[in-house]
């Protein structure tokens, strides 16, 4: 992999996009500028975080300022409230790190940092201190009542065909003829369709990462960052990025912004010069083979992800997992280094500030310092009390999976912090237990008792379930491109007492079928989002008859979610499947939920006495998909294969 | 299923056994009388417990009492420290349960319980209270320093030809040709291979029951029981039980007797005259139907064993688990009766210290109510402190197995006090992992990882593992009849910090080959257990030359596992499995065990450079089955699939 070297021009650009990203967040933040400054002052090549803000219940900030030969300057600041603690030289040079303390009095505003170097000359950066626009107790994090859409970017709608190429970056061209390339999709596309997202019925996006990616290929994706305070310009600008944000909050939506800790990518700004000689794990391999950096290297993950927990583990493995570098253009950050943990620390509290997120999505949560990544998610717990946060651990097992929910009996002590982990287990379960024919310990039961497991989770409907993301087969094409299973599957899933999640295009059945598992197939272009697309999926032009049938059942499930009280938060009993059926009840105060799954081909007639517990005798249900009314009696008859939902609110 | 009909033949058989039994406990307990008792009087039917013990830190003992109209006396006792507290009538009229509470200075001895009737007649029963032959402390459970041998009794030697056959019992045949007919193992051919199981290096033997199981079928398997306190005549008598205990203790082995707590056998004496009305679950349509009572009752177990635990369990299911009856043949037990419970308690507590036991293990320990499981395990361990229980959870769930083990840190708070559950989930895991070819998820990262789950258990090294039992596929068939593969699992198993047991037979690779999961297959007759076999194992004699190779691989690992105090209580550290090998090192001071598992059929040379934690570089270790030595090094050369044992006590 070729490296971007380090060269003037490049310095002058970024300085310029600098000045011009600041001027740009000084207009759209109408604050009350409370010193006068003469003017924005932008001498130093990177001040991050780029501004921040006053109010927040930890005072400190820490400044990293990137300069050449900053080391040698001292900093000042004139400014009621603001003092400069402490400042920490690099190993490099060209790196100060500045400790503020910001008093809860301070007034927002802009002020001067006066750097003056050795030599008595001097230079200057304004930096802002913002408002904070609301409360830390009003961010209110996604939760059980909400119903979340998964979109992949660059393959969702192009709404705006002027940013598809930046000449600038390395991967320049747009191929839609290639699922590893850019095919153009953007935030603009996004807010484009929030009222079609909110018409299915979710309540709260999360679009993978949308940060600079400046890497040779692969940068659709997203997970590759090369500026943590940068939107991809091929996915549009910050502006964009927070007017999605604001669009989906007039809608009562949440935006969830997909952050990655673990790694970077390769081309990110400081690999060609780091602070210190312990900024990324395994450094000093990468540093003696800079000029010829490729695939051979021996640094890599083993991915061995039970070392975080196992009692067992050897040294040598847990290295292997927490330092290796997830893939060779993927530089394994070390969280360890005190300044780095604060850089990510604080770059999370901005977004969720300068965005107002609903949530974050946290990669690849097991690779880091496990240590560091519960004070990561403790530092946004403790500012925002009420805020959540999604942790990706790939496990199968519901062991590993509680290990990392916040308030898990860890006989290590361990506490995550973390609101949400997700729930493989739970996929894996549904996926397989659908697909299987009824036996003892096959088909239906999977549910059941993967169900069952909840007595391990600390809260169980903070989890977070899904059947498919950008990384799995997707669920049509895993459930044999039967409809009736995928309705089985989602009616289940999305009467859970759990967070669901849904990939975009599912609800138009959308598949990897072709070559199953395959990312860039996985993460097809949604129908509709793209110049001249011969069926639209936003209107339903062109859309099969399974198609339209698939969107308009999660539709009407989705939209009864959003007010119903016994899925968001009611009492959960369910019974061990019986003649190849499931049912699953929700229950609070007045409204029932019935969630039924019907694997009989031929109709079947099941006897209702053994439901007597939940008392539903006598009571009218509707069924939420068709709308029929039906007497809950002695027996209720399944005419066909596939989910029944009922409701006693109707 | 035809039941045993209540007659006066049985009722006097059964005095004069329980007459001669008690006489012949006398004999062999020589201890002071301290009250004369002009003779041993026994008019009554049946009074159980027994007899007694005195110096428990319980004082209370509730005896049983049953006879004709028994309901209408009062029973009076005059004898220094023993006291009737209370006495309970029951539903039928023929039992009497009395509450007696025993004074710690209370001395041994015999005394008459007098019944005095309504219409002034008299019956008398002499009930003697004994010494304890050693302190509660003393008993000293099974534990990681042990390993097992499980036989099934009528299938591994028939010591005694002249209790084959009691034809006053339903199954009177003995025919070696069907396999799920009795066979004429016992107790004395147990007693008279002691030293065939000491010298392969076991320390404890686990027979599988051998109280009577008076029923019409399969009662060769013990689990059936019809009398809680009464040996079966065709595997032997108590002073046989006994002696087999002595001999064991003689050689510091120890005795584990398998219990069931459950359910009973149809057959059992009780069937016939209930003394409660809720003395069974489901009792009331067994009553209804006593005379065609057959595999049609809708009132069997669902074997939903999950809802134990799961928190939206419906009470149909655990009903359905904890109420319905193992089969048709096995009347579930309702341990919530108090009377049931303190009978089945105090029956364990007996055979403890009757044979001075070395541990119990508790069949289907998730089918009764699992508060009563806790009192049960409770009121033992209260009384022993040192004491082991092992309970059967059939559960591949590690989560299901971590809650029943003592020290969980259950979410519903539950204590079972249950010292070790059984390891189905490492069992499946080394048998699915050895038997699969090297994947990132397959093969021995199931290991790996299945050990791993540790960090989830309360005590892992008291978690009681195996490769088969009298219910599974036996190891050899499961692993394709691969030596190799057998040598893989054992040596690994043996290693872990667990309590590690082998079914009889599996070190001369006895096998269910023809009819894989056939229980009767899988209960073989061991080949020099009974007369005129053309192979005897005991000797050698007509072994071929795997089976003698198996006896000696074991043998060594067994004997040299006796006094390792590395896998007793050794810090354990394993390595991700790679390039088709898998280590595990067990340290404990100077002694360092290296198990090295080779997937690998070509020669393969590992790099010993990534366990440089271990410590080993330079150190001579001994390979434990070969007695080669090698010095640790650069490097190790495999030569051949299978396991490599070494240690670092030459």
């Amino acid at each position: 992999m070729k490296l971007l070297k380090y060269n003037h021009l490049n310095v002058l650009i970024i300085s310029v996009i600098v000045f011009l990203f600041s001027c740009q967040k000084r207009e759209q933040n109408k604050m009350e500028v409370t010193k006068e400054i003469t003017a924005v002052i932008n001498e130093i090549e990177r001040v991050e975080p780029p501004n921040w803000f006053v109010g927040f219940k930890d005072t400190s900030l820490q400044l990293l300022v990137k300069e050449e030969n900053i080391g040698d300057a001292i900093p000042s600041i004139s400014y009621q409230g603001v003092t400069i603690e402490k400042v920490h030289k690099a190993r490099s040079n060209n790196y100060l790190f500045i400790d503020l303390k910001i008093d809860e009095s301070t007034e927002v505003g802009e002020f001067n940092i006066d750097f003056t170097f050795a030599d008595s000359t001097k230079k200057t950066h304004t930096y802002e201190l913002k408002s904070r626009d609301k409360k830390s107790d009003d961010f209110i994090g996604f939760n059980s009542s909400d119903a979340i859409y998964l979109i992949t970017p660059d393959r969702f709608a192009n709404g705006d065909d002027s940013n598809n190429i930046n000449t600038a970056l390395k991967e320049t061209d747009i191929d839609r003829s290639d699922n590893y390339k850019r095919h153009g999709g953007d935030i603009q596309g996004i807010i484009n369709h929030i009222d079609y997202i909110s018409d299915l019925g979710f309540t709260t996006v999360w679009p993978t990462p949308v940060l600079l990616n400046d890497m040779a290929e692969s940068s659709y994706h997203g997970y590759a960052i090369t500026d943590y305070y940068k939107v991809d310009s091929r996915f549009g600008n910050l502006s964009e990025y927070k007017e999605l944000a604001y669009k989906l909050r007039e809608k009562d939506m949440k935006l969830i912004m997909d952050q990655v800790a673990n790694h970077c990518g390769i081309g990110h700004w400081w690999m060609e010069d780091l602070p210190f000689g312990d900024w990324l794990n395994n450094q000093k391999n990468y540093e003696d083979n800079i000029d010829n950096w490729n695939n051979e290297t021996n640094i890599g993950s083993n991915h061995r992800r039970t070392t975080n927990q196992d009692i067992y583990v050897s040294k040598a493995d847990l290295k292997g997992n927490n330092e290796g570098w997830f893939t060779p253009a993927m530089p394994d950050l070390n969280q360890r280094n005190p300044f780095l943990a604060k850089y990510i620390i604080q770059n999370s509290i901005w977004w969720i500030e300068t965005l107002g997120l609903g949530g974050i999505r946290q990669d690849t949560y097991p690779y880091p310092d496990k240590n560091f990544m519960s004070d990561w998610a403790g530092a946004i717990m403790h500012e925002y009390p009420n805020f959540s946060i999604v942790g990706e651990e790939w496990s199968y097992n519901p062991l590993i999976v509680g290990y990392w929910q916040r308030g898990a009996n860890n006989r290590d002590g361990y506490e995550s912090n973390l609101k949400s982990p997700m729930d493989f287990p739970m996929q894996k379960a549904i996926v397989e237990g659908i697909n299987e024919e009824e036996e003892w310990d096959k088909g239906l039961i999977k549910l059941y008792e993967g169900l069952a497991n909840d007595f391990h989770y600390a809260s169980p409907k903070d989890v977070f379930v899904f059947l498919d993301n950008h990384d799995k087969t997707r669920v049509f094409t895993e459930l044999w491109e039967d409809t009736s299973k995928v309705k089985m599957g989602l009616s289940y899933m999305l009467t859970l007492p759990r967070i669901p999640q849904i990939y975009y295009g599912t609800e138009i059945l959308m598949n990897d079928s072709a070559n199953p598992g395959d990312h860039g197939l996985i993460r097809s272009d949604f129908p509709g989002g793209f110049k001249d697309d011969a069926v639209n999926a936003f209107t339903g032009e062109g859309l099969n008859e399974y198609q339209k049938d698939m969107q308009s059942f999660i539709t009407k499930i989705l939209n009864y979610r959003k007010d119903s009280k016994a899925i968001h938060d009611g009492k959960t009993i369910h019974f061990a499947p019986f003649m190849g059926t499931y049912f699953l009840f929700r229950t609070k105060g007045d409204e029932t939920v019935v969630n039924i799954i019907n694997k009989n081909i031929e109709p079947i007639t099941i006897d209702l006495k053994r439901f007597e517990e939940v008392g539903l005798e006598g009571k009218t249900l509707k069924n939420i998909i068709t709308g029929d009314t039906f007497i809950w009696g002695n027996e209720i008859h399944l005419s066909e294969k596939g989910s029944v939902l009922l409701t006693t609110k109707i």
